[in-house]
């Protein structure tokens, strides 16, 4: 998500203690957090979706990956209203994760609503290129599992075939993600889709 | 596709020479027919599709496989009206390929608009459940493609995962495969569908 830079930012994560990541954790972040699992969200936006979900999983750590700083304030803010104690969140590219996260270190992955990126030639900056599926194959476990969701039907059709060649597992999909029912937690753009009665597309991919 | 049997069938199956398979040739498909590539279509319906890529691909055998009794009866009228040397239509189940096909004879299939057999007992009765990726796997050369479409939600969102967790390669989709411009020949769903404005969801495999 980018939305514009605001001058109130830089202070504020300069300023920040318990939710931004400061030191290299790499790969001690479930020891250090007593955390079951480690749930990442790559592109996390403003956080709705993860600072909600960390809210009803006390036993998981979960990390929001995000590049834009005011996103990361904005989801820093969530975070201290829900007074969450397993969330941490991380300024950084995607392509940096193998810098961040040791192998195998993350159980699940969830990457929600990012950039179509829909000209051509952008093609190797869309988050389901092959150079960030060979960083996303290292951080996560044997059986580890990438939760995909779009709004965006080329982005959706870019990444199927891209995530299977690659050689993830394809364990289900759905091209209406919320037909039967909504399921919660929702980022923020995908409550305004479901308001406008777009549909939301789907897939689940194991790494084997 | 499933249409009522008519009296005139049998008798008209029964006097056919020219189209319909009555000998094993298992193996000798495409000396037999002096043939660059043996294309198949699983489930023919009643041939618009397969007649019509017939008629503007001579260098090619075309082979339509179907299980209805009237449908390939109308197919084969349709062979005879456009005087077609290189089609040939099997009344047989899909299940039973491998007895007709050698190891790698087809180059190419086509899987269009197949029973969605939505009920969940009967998933293994879909054409792409994997008993019949296996018999598909075996009759493909490599590098072979099955070319796929379908109207249904569901049918295509178990097919997906179904044929690249076998292990056929996807290298491409489309959830509105005739979007831009309409992709002839049609098969005769197909056709009423576009008129209803429906989208058409389409994938493109390759055996590995």
């Amino acid at each position: 998500m980018r939305i514009r830079k605001k001058k109130w930012v830089q202070p504020y994560l300069e300023q920040e203690t318990k939710y931004l990541l400061k030191e290299n954790l790499k790969g001690q972040f479930k020891e250090k957090y007593n955390a079951e699992q480690l749930i990442l969200e790559v592109g996390m936006g403003m956080g709705d979706f993860l600072t909600a979900l960390a809210a009803t999983n006390p036993n998981n750590l979960y990390i929001g990956l995000e590049k834009d700083e005011t996103c990361v304030a904005k989801a820093i803010m969530k975070a201290h209203e829900l007074g969450l104690e397993n969330l941490i969140i991380i300024k950084a590219n995607a392509q940096d994760i193998k810098e961040i996260f040791a192998e195998g270190e993350v159980d699940m992955m969830y990457l929600q609503f990012s950039d179509p990126w829909p000209k051509k030639g952008h093609f190797k900056r869309r988050l389901t290129y092959k150079t960030f599926l060979e960083n996303y194959d290292y951080i996560l476990k044997t059986k580890g599992q990438i939760f995909f969701k779009t709004d965006n039907q080329s982005l959706y059709c870019f990444s199927l075939p891209s995530m299977t060649s690659y050689g993830f597992k394809m364990l289900e999909m759905s091209l209406n993600y919320h037909a039967d029912e909504i399921h919660y937690p929702l980022t923020g753009y995908e409550a305004k889709f479901i308001e406008l009665g777009m549909p939301i597309y789907y897939a689940l991919f194991e790494k084997e």
